[in-house]
């Protein structure tokens, strides 16, 4: 029941990375659990990760092997390896063993990435006897495979792809995400993959895909809560022929454009499939001190309890949002002076209700499937934006079944 | 569905309070929405309110009340007035003045608190125009009445006693306390207030407060919503004889005891009636560098929906819990030193699994309605305790349904 997502189509593929797929049996028989992904030589690859203390194994080997020429991903779903201590980390080493001997690399050039249940111990052997049905169907144009591939309690597969000319040639961009639940980023999202067959030194790549990062996978809530294996990958590999080598040309500005858009869009993709989800909601904070006031007060609504059931019920029980804006944490915030919108309809005046609003118009906005909520803080020109959904009782179903 | 939560039984009056009660019709008619409580002369009164930014306009009077010589406490349900603006204030006084005029005080001698929807306007005319009849009703043996006339989407009242000997005299102390929903108190519960009649100067009474809230109704969450009118008071009206004057006596000593045991009581009773429960929680943090990040583990295990859906169905997906100590914001944690017991269950070893944790052990912990989550930081030796309950599709129907 995602909130306006449509299936990916048109996906198309990017020379110089081809992707294959298996069903390998990681917790259930009979679907795609396992996803490589192979560059060609002198791609380049950067990566940001989840900052939970609990980051699982892969991420951590994910660290470790970054800066090296790395020549696959390796993406198994229905098990996270984390809080798996150190026979996670020798489970993961496995993982980079296995492909590596197959492609005939050495296993640090492998990165490898892992969802699903914590606290189990990872089945490296049924991943690992199925890398060779995974590698025998790699393809350029396998994207929308790979977007099914990694899906966990997701209803859709997120992919999308975006084109931008550059040095007067055509440069392709295409992506996939996953995510559904144990969502707000912190640095990256649950599983996001981007290939781009432009060329980019991997410290320029690296610097973009921060940048990115911190305006779209950073910008999404779902429940709260973040995971331990969230990575967003950024990959360049230069097949165009076009190269992209300083921050500060017109083609970087262009590709950091692009990659910001489709970044935002496999984001937002998430937050549409989030669990249970039937409203996807903006909510932007304006004329703030700083983006990362903003920012507290902004999740601060997106996370309440209370405010995503009024979203779920689209009931206007706007008040509720007030009450979240009052506890984010801004100590020194005048109440006075803020203004409060949903869409066009000005709500709260002032800290207090608008004299002119009706009951009406609130409940003609909460029943629509995407709402805007804005606030004016009157304190600055700081502005932040997150995407998040609402709270509903199939939220409260799936993640009371999702093992069973 | 309250979580082992009896119905008050044996309360008992408190020389120096008297209690009465209307149906003042706030919001829905033929319920008890209205409560005065008066006290006799010489009353001691301490409060602590909200940190909401957005507190309500009673919470606003109340701060600049405290510390005159307090008569008498009006409650009214059904409308926090609460993101009210200067009309809210405005309606404040006017409840004061009221009151005040029909009990030949000042208005200043009055506190005010008020419970309900934020952002709707209070109808003071009709609150106003019930306090005749809860004036009628006035008596010192009135406490299961005043119980339930504070109650929203309580589905019990709550209320308890306990009486202790200090100075050869027999003290009581009797409390009663609200809330459901959006709760997690920052300084103070939703509402409480507890009466005792030994005697106390103001300062000493506000410190025992003080102390007494951060070790009970500041240890609650339900769902991680800090309301706009949380407020915690205590009252000593003196009326034993027994007065305590210094925080240094041993009689101190004795009656903060027993604050405390009523206060964690009624704090706990929120917990066991939060909205939906089905499970009664304690997260106790242990062997932590300070109190604060103990907490800060706790809570984040405390909010985290997903934590809250696995208790909900019984499912020991316990390392949900990992994931909420993870990101708790604690960034030099050693997750590797980490351990996590569900009652007498040892399920995470050196932040790994621990390899004699069986699933059945969990799965039957995880079936009580009452579990204690233990985790063992390893590394000093401060704690915290928070007291919890688990996300249920009923707490999304009620608050789905709450205006309705």
């Amino acid at each position: 029941m995602a909130v306006n997502l449509p299936l990916p189509s048109n996906l198309k593929p990017v020379p110089g990375i081809e992707l294959g797929f298996a069903e390998a049996g990681i917790r259930k028989a009979n679907r795609k659990d396992l996803l490589v992904m192979r560059l060609a030589e002198g791609a380049s690859v950067a990566g940001v990760f989840t900052l939970n203390r609990f980051c699982a194994a892969p991420v951590q080997l994910c660290k470790a092997h970054l800066g090296g020429a790395i020549r696959a991903l390796v993406v198994n779903t229905g098990n996270a390896n984390a809080g798996t201590g150190e026979p996670g980390l020798a489970a993961a080493r496995q993982t980079c063993a296995a492909l590596a001997s197959l492609l005939g690399c050495a296993p640090e050039q492998i990165l490898p990435f892992s969802t699903g249940v914590i606290l189990e111990p990872l089945p490296v052997d049924r991943l690992a006897a199925g890398l060779p049905a995974a590698l025998a169907n790699l393809k350029e144009d396998n994207w929308a495979n790979a977007a099914e591939a990694i899906m966990t309690t997701d209803t859709q597969p997120k992919a999308a792809s975006r084109t931008v000319t550059i040095g007067g040639k055509q440069i392709t961009l295409t992506g996939i995400s996953k995510g559904a639940g144990m969502i707000k980023p912190n640095m990256a999202t649950m599983l996001g993959f981007i290939a781009t067959d432009a060329g980019m030194p991997q410290p320029v790549l690296a610097q973009l895909l921060k940048d990115v990062a911190d305006e779209s996978f950073n910008c999404i809530t779902i429940d709260g809560d973040t995971s331990t294996n969230d990575s967003f990958m950024l990959i360049a590999t230069g097949a165009s022929g076009v190269q992209v080598t300083s921050a500060d040309s017109a083609e970087y500005a262009t590709l950091a454009r692009e990659v910001l858009a489709l970044s935002q869009q496999l984001a937002q993709m998430i937050v549409r499939d989030g669990e249970g989800a039937t409203k996807f909601i903006s909510v932007v904070v304006e004329q703030g001190a700083s983006r990362e006031e903003c920012r507290k007060i902004a999740y601060s609504i997106g996370h309440s309890p209370l405010v995503k059931t009024a979203f779920f019920a689209s009931d206007p029980n706007l008040g509720r949002i007030l009450a979240a804006i009052g506890y984010a944490g801004v100590d020194d915030l005048d109440v006075s002076k803020i203004d409060l919108y949903l869409d066009d309809v000005l709500v709260a005046k002032g800290g207090g209700r608008n004299p002119g609003y009706r009951e009406e118009d609130g409940q003609r906005v909460m029943k629509q499937s995407e709402i805007t909520v804005r606030v004016k803080l009157a304190r600055g020109s700081a502005a932040a934006t997150i995407w998040t959904c609402d709270l509903s009782h199939d939220y409260v179903s799936i993640n009371a079944d999702y093992r069973s």
